[in-house]
């Protein structure tokens, strides 16, 4: 299996993309697993250089002279930038030359590239991004988290199709459960979007709908797939990683501001505090994935660093392996309510 | 100062509710505070003889017959149960007996009731459920947090109005930082209800409008008062109050299943944890008012104990020494954005 990495995207691109890569490489080895550099040879190559001897390493390098920073215009970018890491990384997998894209660059540019690059599943009016979060006994994924805004209730139904089929098959959830996020469980609430996407939920046949679900269901993990626009999502997310953030914060400083014996204390539950910051990473869930379009692309955060990248393709390769888009491409066309005009 | 307490609504009434109203008599006794329980006459006398001798205290029983509850249809229910509790409680401030209503019942029939009894402040198309939450450096107030979906954006304006007043007269936050929740920083970001209220926000003169803001700068501390539509802000809410409890749910376990030391470890710190606790307890914060009816309206949460109650109470006489009512309807006046048709 080949995976394209797009080694100029991101934060901390491309030395940190590089060593997850690198480190990918090492313990994924026996996985049949090859990944691609897609970026400017000469820093690629001497990233790679800095991190040792990487010729034994399933790794190649594959030049792409331009690169998508956040301040460009996404689509347009895609368009005129047609040597963007992210782009050449997008038409290796369109080529049939790798299966699946990572990319940790600006996120708007990596929907457009996957748009433009491999189109959409047919049925799917709007890819989605699906982004697991941890919960209290596992994870809930949560689509859309920014892809779109204002959906259509059809696009919605899409969502749950398209995340129900992410749940069962790589985050290994049996018959997931799907919600509506909503504000209250009644039928009756929510806006016009909510009230109109319900009744066309409960007609699915490949989707176990259990009805409208509310924000504290998330973190409660009494719910698999959470769907919604990416409006929603988006300020969902963004609002749950700050949180998260400062609630560890708060607990270290209560742990600091307390006496002398209490500070003792801390170190030795401070082994305890780090497991719980790991259950809490987003990098040790590497990435979400793009669904809905012709192959597979995991897009990651922004401030990706290597273990966030190495797990980005850890996610890439159970991705390929339970052919989720063959999945998607075989339910949406079972669902007469999706197919419907 | 007279405040009238739906003694009936909320998941511990008559007993929590009587028994915060009856802490808060004791506590600003000399701040000239009355409290007026709303309620079944009976319920509400021996829950007050359960908590000892209270005749000295400033309080006294308003009778209703009926109450409301979580199964009623809001709309309906205060239209049709004319002597329900928060009925009752609202329209002794429309009759100037009492200058604030407290409720913990049904949050719908709350709205419901202050929009028939009070009436909207002139110029104000729906009135907005203001929330503080707690953030890093302090409290940032979310409006609309669940009393409309769907909202025009002129009704998002009036919230950045309101919530402004609410910010610097009762949360003592001089020139509030007002933004608008959104799915990016630029003004080009967000759905169709965004876009359209991103402009006229700016055009207001009496609001310090610092442009959008995600959902990562509550939690944060970077706004103060951050204007959405009910059905964005509800989710975030009730979603940022599970993430809030499995977390510490989380670093409670991760410190239970350490080793032998860092259990006994764990005894000296929990006071610290205590600490943080109480800092994200919504309890402490005492109810959202209800902005832009004719009155003062603080809606507590469902399961409000005695705690909250009496915070509330305090609230609401801040809200009313304030003089928030006159405010809003002083600003709204102002702003020709508002104003005109």
């Amino acid at each position: 299996m080949k995976v394209a990495v797009d080694a100029m995207g991101g934060d901390y691109a491309p030395d940190e993309i590089v060593l997850g890569a690198l480190q990918a490489a090492k313990e994924y080895k026996d996985a049949g697993i090859e990944i691609v550099l897609v970026g400017d040879q000469a820093q690629i190559t001497q990233a790679l250089d800095r991190h040792g001897n990487w010729k034994a390493a399933n790794i190649t390098v594959h030049h792409a002279s331009e690169v998508i920073d956040m301040h460009d215009s996404p689509g347009a970018a895609v368009r005129k930038k047609k040597d963007a890491s992210v782009v050449v990384a997008t038409g290796l997998v369109k080529q049939g030359l790798c299966d699946v894209v990572i990319s940790a660059g600006s996120t708007g540019a990596a929907v457009a590239a996957a748009l433009f690059g491999l189109g959409r599943i047919k049925g799917i009016e709007r890819p989605a991004i699906a982004t697991p979060i941890p919960n209290l006994t596992g994870t809930t994924v949560l689509l859309d988290s920014g892809a779109n805004v204002d959906s259509k209730p059809k696009q919605l139904v899409q969502n749950a199709i398209m995340g129900a089929i992410y749940a069962e098959y790589v985050l290994n959830t049996p018959r997931p459960r799907v919600g509506l996020l909503n504000i209250g469980e009644e039928e009756s609430k929510g806006n016009e979007q909510a009230l109109s996407t319900f009744p066309l939920l409960q007609q699915l046949s490949t989707v176990n709908f259990i009805g409208n679900v509310e924000g504290r269901d998330i973190p409660k993990g009494t719910v698999d797939v959470v769907v919604c626009d990416g409006f929603v999502g988006n300020i969902v997310l963004k609002f749950g990683e700050g949180l998260a953030g400062a609630i560890l914060q708060l607990v270290k400083e209560a742990v600091k501001n307390s006496g002398f014996w209490a500070k003792m204390a801390s170190m030795l539950i401070l082994p305890a505090l780090k497991g719980l910051k790991k259950k809490l990473d987003y990098a040790e869930h590497g990435g979400a994935p793009l669904l809905g379009v012709n192959g597979g692309f995991i897009i990651c955060h922004g401030s990706s660093r290597a273990k966030a990248i190495k797990n980005a393709i850890r996610v890439a390769k159970e991705f390929t392996e339970q052919e989720v888009v063959a999945h998607i491409r075989e339910n949406i066309a079972k669902e007469e309510v999706v197919t419907n005009e």
